[in-house]
């Protein structure tokens, strides 16, 4: 059975792989990532190869959201539900891609289970009981007070951008239903679209690729700044996480639509395999 | 070729089946509402019957919205960008369907544009030039100054529910960047999701659906408001207008891809020729 996305020839065949190249991209960074992280636990640390690294894997989504913006300019609108996505996976796109605040997010969610798991190792080292130290040996806990201040003020900043740039989408998206879309659509019983109502619409979707370079653009600043504020060590662990959670809910996503739907997306599962799917083998080697 | 869409069994299937009898209702629709307003402009207009098209109307889109809801329950996140839609409609979405706040634009829209074409004809009639009186019938130029105030004050009032609306999803976007699911994507090699993921997952799905359904409900009431403001003979110029625009989008967003993309999607053009694409049929009868 052959997927949709198997019909989606041209342009949209190089978003699908242009996606594709950029997971398994990520999950050589995942691989690269764990390495250095567990050559800082066994003592062998190269500060400066952990610094290359980081910057590497930050130059890498410079280019692929490059890349994507150049596709997205001949052809923006897929972008928005990409056929190469689960609907759970859809269903928390934000501009064509994760918000950019949910990195945050992520650092609040590693401090937490951090600090959680130190204070219970801390609680049976009083019993006297024996403890697997993998994730006290995790840096994220260590984040100081100044860390944590920069990081929360670049919180609020980031959702008051993401707020602008939600708002300029709601008024592109109401204004379809303004001249000349409407009403042309209301005076005229064809359905066939006319010369003004394409020129709109070619507008509509030149806004919208703005939009997600905006987006992408906010993305990158983001993850630079959040670069910025962290130690090396913690960089690489928060760039595992956030590269980890996206290979995971891609697996998640394709496998609860499986499960539900009662069949599989054939072609869908077979890129997964042989494509980001192979973040999945990389994820556990 | 067979597209992704047919892939989708089970569940996935009656939400498009729900889809499409939307769509046809929808076309059946525009030819009632046509008629009635045809009947109007050739004084043959039965007041009772104009009201009672008009509530059938309201009436049908809450059964559709009760039976989408029943749906979502069961799987939601296909609703963020159904497989049966174009990419140009899955960048209009919002909240699994369109913006109420668009339903104003398309009464200003259709305000402006015959107010346009009455000075036109106007200052045609001053140049003695033989005018078609078509656009010149709408009632909807004669929209009085209570009727507008009261459709601005109902746009600011729909406009800050949206935005509230929009603030839970980001929310909700965010948590799936939080405790449990990031921690367990970080901390575990595999990408196999466990039991606190899936119920996660879950819970976030049951969220999202409530979402569409406060959404529905949103969209729902701003129609029914509208229709209170405007005299029945707006209300039925509205109402064709809308649907027309949905069933107009849908067909540009599908020649669209084709063109762009450079080839069809088999079944969903099949599905549009024998389902939706009836409107297309019924729009130019």
């Amino acid at each position: 059975m052959a997927s949709g996305s198997s019909s989606i020839c041209g342009i949209g065949h190089l978003q699908k792989e242009c996606y594709y190249e950029w997971m398994r991209t990520q999950s050589k960074h995942i691989v690269d990532l764990k390495e250095v992280l567990m050559s800082q636990r066994s003592n062998a640390y190269d500060h400066h190869k952990l610094e290359e690294l980081v910057g590497r894997i930050v130059n890498d989504f410079q280019n692929y959201a490059d890349k994507r913006s150049e596709l997205a300019d001949r052809s923006c609108s897929s972008y928005f539900a990409p056929s190469w996505n689960s609907s759970l996976e859809n269903g928390l796109l934000w501009m064509g891609g994760c918000r950019p605040s949910s990195f945050m997010r992520i650092i609040y969610a590693l401090c937490g289970s951090h600090a959680e798991t130190q204070l219970s190792q801390y609680l049976l080292k009083m019993d006297g009981e024996v403890v697997d130290g993998h994730d006290g040996d995790s840096s994220m806990s260590e984040l100081n007070a100044t860390q944590l201040a920069k990081i929360n003020d670049l919180h609020v900043e980031v959702i008051d951008k993401e707020d602008k740039l939600s708002k300029l989408s709601a008024n592109m998206q109401e204004d379809v239903a303004d001249m000349p879309i409407a009403v042309t659509a209301f005076s005229r019983d064809s359905v066939e679209a006319d010369v003004a109502v394409e020129d709109a619409l070619d507008k509509h979707e030149e806004g919208m690729a703005v939009l997600i370079a905006d987006a992408d653009k906010l993305r990158l600043e983001t993850l630079k700044k959040i670069v910025e504020v962290l130690t090396p060590v913690q960089a690489a662990e928060f760039l595992l996480s956030g590269k980890r959670l996206h290979v995971s809910l891609h697996e998640w996503g394709r496998v609860r639509e499986e499960r539900r739907f009662g069949c599989a997306r054939a072609e869908d599962a077979a890129a997964a395999r042989g494509g980001a799917g192979k973040s999945k083998r990389s994820a556990t080697c």
